[in-house]
């Protein structure tokens, strides 16, 4: 196909949607083409700043007459280079972050009209300054945007009780593969007339489409909370617990999330400033309780839930919080785990769920197999236990040589994650497969899901433009 | 292509799954090719009752052979045509009563793996015995089947707490078009590993393969509940009290429900045998709250509720069970709505949805249409007020000449879906589209959501060989 030369390609976008919003040189464009954590650099055409829909579907028209991919972008939070173009220079990075107007605000019909560049804490706010709630809550809440969130399925500490973002859509407006706006943005919260469409964008990585707004639930604002760190020895306690808080408070269970004594010295050695708790134990296990009827005696039922765990030996020591300033400490040991690891030196990251009663062994077998690799690994354990979700970090051996360090990683990723395949658990639970487990998944999920994936991708995107080579390989 | 004569057609079938699981004969086959209402009646060529997913893999392979078109079949207690045959006598019923196995029922985990052909009731009954929940229920329960229920994302009464069918769902196993089994039986809480297959399947109406395993969640069982019934001037007071329920009680309120006074008068004509409460009032509010934990005061709240109402002047009048036994008899009036509708003679059914705060408007709307078509016509106005979700029934004229009832039925639907259209609605909120709508769907529906859904019929089942002219017309 003949191609138009860059220079007059460019000229038809800026013309398009504003050339003010068509950036260009390298670094202009550099924070867009690598992701926040700078691991991964990728190069752009341009980066193309839409204001509204039928400016994507402009966009979206003139990269299909053009054949030129197409990367959607939102806070560019993501951690596995999903969001970021490749290193052909090929792409145009669509980033919508001026689309970011709160469209409706219905508190009738407790639901949200929002586009997809509104930041997650703006929603989160506008929720409940209007008496509401939106409950999707994770570390990148100040920047990511609610269309990276569906995007990639966001998940986050209030999975529990809430779903993920899946759980939380009602309906969206997607652009099309072939520039077509699909307005999908219906309220309802029962609708069976036909295949559940919403659903193949959503977690899709920005392959089938862009999505460009989304009607989303809004729930009950919580209007008391009770929070409890507990001590256990190790994660079969950890689980038991679990299970005592579901049996006890499935009703306001908001958060279950746990992490190890390796954790909790991390965070006191390399981040000072946080509050440290006077117990000690192998796992420490977070409880958060919610409810919006005050009427229900959060810290009784939480009380009730440590007394059984003492009394059948599953727990330890155990604090309650007995303020908001106090449960924000107990929180902040868990929030700060990711930033002491950063600072403790280079790391492996893994993000895996398997069935819940299934951790205990897990990880006890990923400890030995870790141990049997190099014994210098020193794993940084925590996460989302009542979700089955452990971000199973691992810190490089002290004064590792950086040019065994791929080697290693590598040797670690397949000891992980064969026992993750074992346990018939997920190698990402949560932050979804961009290009960095796009192959690697391949070995791992059966090969007609595979197919299945990739008929569905050429169907929806036969030219292959949309965010290509994320999330689905195409052989 | 060339076909088998019919006879060693069926003698293959009857050598894969045994002579005695194939039925033929008009007689042995009828109950399976009509709907249970007895409205619609199909010809199918024979019945096939597998015992494994091998056996349907076997079935389907056999039908891309020999282009033999199958129609699932669960419990059979669809209101849509979905799971019958249609006229053609080309088709052959896949009956799945037989694989009726729970696989498992894990307690830790709180996940059952159930087939196929187990009893919706035969669920909930496995997850009580070993302490859990099911929450999905609603009045076929006791003979619809868990493949239907998914097959057609069933809804029910407790879909405002818990979801529909779908939200159930972790994983199914799923017989495809081309013969091949999907093992998307997984049990993950979390898994963002690429497109999530499983919701292209669910409330497909066995139109992309057949399921024939679900891993299915179960819930922490309720052990305290309150159950209340009020009575409100109209449906926009009945939509008040819904928002305060679920501004005081969202951690624990289960249902919503509501029906008019016509609806109370009806059971109190045809099914006297239900007691009645002593209230009146132009509509009923059943609230329902259950909690796992019983130390949350659910009478308080409850009563919380109907106080707030009282002040507001939003509730009438209002009684709180005082017992199990009292809050079934409320139950009573409500579930035995349909049954005294049918006694009442022939009528008109509408399975509707709306925003929530569209129903007082919507509602009023409707009854002048009616009037203004035909006033003879008498609405039975009943449903799940807290999903937005109504079923719009309507006693035909006494008396009405039977040649002019088709014609009237027709005005009646045009009459109700034009304002369900105008207030962005669904015209099947739970039932499904089976062979009933989906011609009708084609003229509420945007024309790019049938074209998207036309695609991924054909892409999974090119042949048209599953479920054809169900839920989706190919043009």
């Amino acid at each position: 196909m003949p191609s138009s030369p860059p220079a007059d390609l460019l000229a038809e976008l800026e013309a398009m949607i504003g050339g003010e919003h068509v950036l260009t040189g390298a670094e202009a464009i550099a924070p867009y083409c690598e992701d926040w954590r700078g691991r991964r650099h990728g190069i752009a055409r341009a980066v193309a700043r839409p204001a509204s829909v039928d400016e994507v579907a402009k966009i979206v028209d003139w990269s299909r007459r053009h054949r030129v991919p197409l990367v959607p972008q939102g806070g560019n939070t993501g951690l596995v280079y999903g969001g970021i173009p490749d290193d052909s220079g090929q792409a145009v990075v669509v980033q919508l972050g001026r689309m970011n107007r709160v469209r409706a605000l219905d508190t009738a019909d407790a639901v949200a009209i929002v586009e997809a560049g509104v930041i997650l804490q703006t929603l989160q706010q506008r929720a409940a300054e209007a008496g509401l709630f939106f409950p999707v809550s994770l570390a990148a809440e100040g920047s990511c945007q609610i269309g990276g969130t569906i995007a990639t399925n966001a998940g986050g500490t209030a999975v529990l009780r809430y779903g993920n973002m899946r759980d939380q859509v009602l309906g969206l407006e997607v652009v099309l593969p072939d520039g077509q706006i699909w307005n999908g943005l219906r309220t309802l919260r029962k609708d069976n007339t036909g295949y559940d469409l919403k659903h193949l964008f959503i977690g899709s990585e920005g392959t089938l489409g862009i999505v460009t707004a989304a009607a989303l639930k809004l729930h009950a604002a919580p209007r008391s909370r009770a929070t409890a760190l507990a001590s256990v020895r190790d994660f079969a306690a950890a689980v038991r617990l679990f299970q005592l808080a579901r049996e006890h408070a499935a009703d306001v269970l908001s958060g279950c999330e746990c992490f190890t004594e390796a954790c909790r010295a991390l965070v006191e050695t390399h981040a000072p400033h946080v509050a440290q708790p006077a117990l000690r134990g192998g796992v420490y296990v977070l409880l958060q309780l919610d409810a919006a009827s005050p009427e229900i005696p959060l810290d009784a039922i939480l009380e009730g839930i440590l007394a059984a765990g003492f009394d059948q030996d599953i727990v330890e020591d155990g604090v309650i919080a007995q303020s908001l300033a106090q449960a924000e400490q107990l929180w902040g040991l868990r929030e700060n785990i990711t930033e002491a690891q950063k600072r403790a030196g280079p790391s492996f990251s893994h993000d895996v769920s398997t069935p819940i009663s299934a951790i205990p062994d897990f990880v006890e077998r990923c400890l030995a197999a870790l141990q049997a690799l190099e014994p210098g690994l020193r794993p940084v354990v925590f996460g989302h236990i009542g979700d089955g979700n452990l971000h199973f970090n691992i810190l490089a051996p002290a004064g590792l040589d950086p040019s065994r360090r791929h080697i290693l990683q590598e040797q670690v990723e397949t000891a992980l994650y064969d026992l993750v395949a074992a346990y018939r658990g997920s190698i990402s639970a949560e932050h979804g497969l961009g290009e960095m487990k796009r192959d690697l998944i391949e070995h791992y999920r059966p090969s007609l899901d595979s197919e299945l994936m990739r008929a569905v991708k050429r169907q929806f995107d036969p030219s292959n433009l949309m965010n290509p080579g994320k999330a689905v390989r195409l052989l």
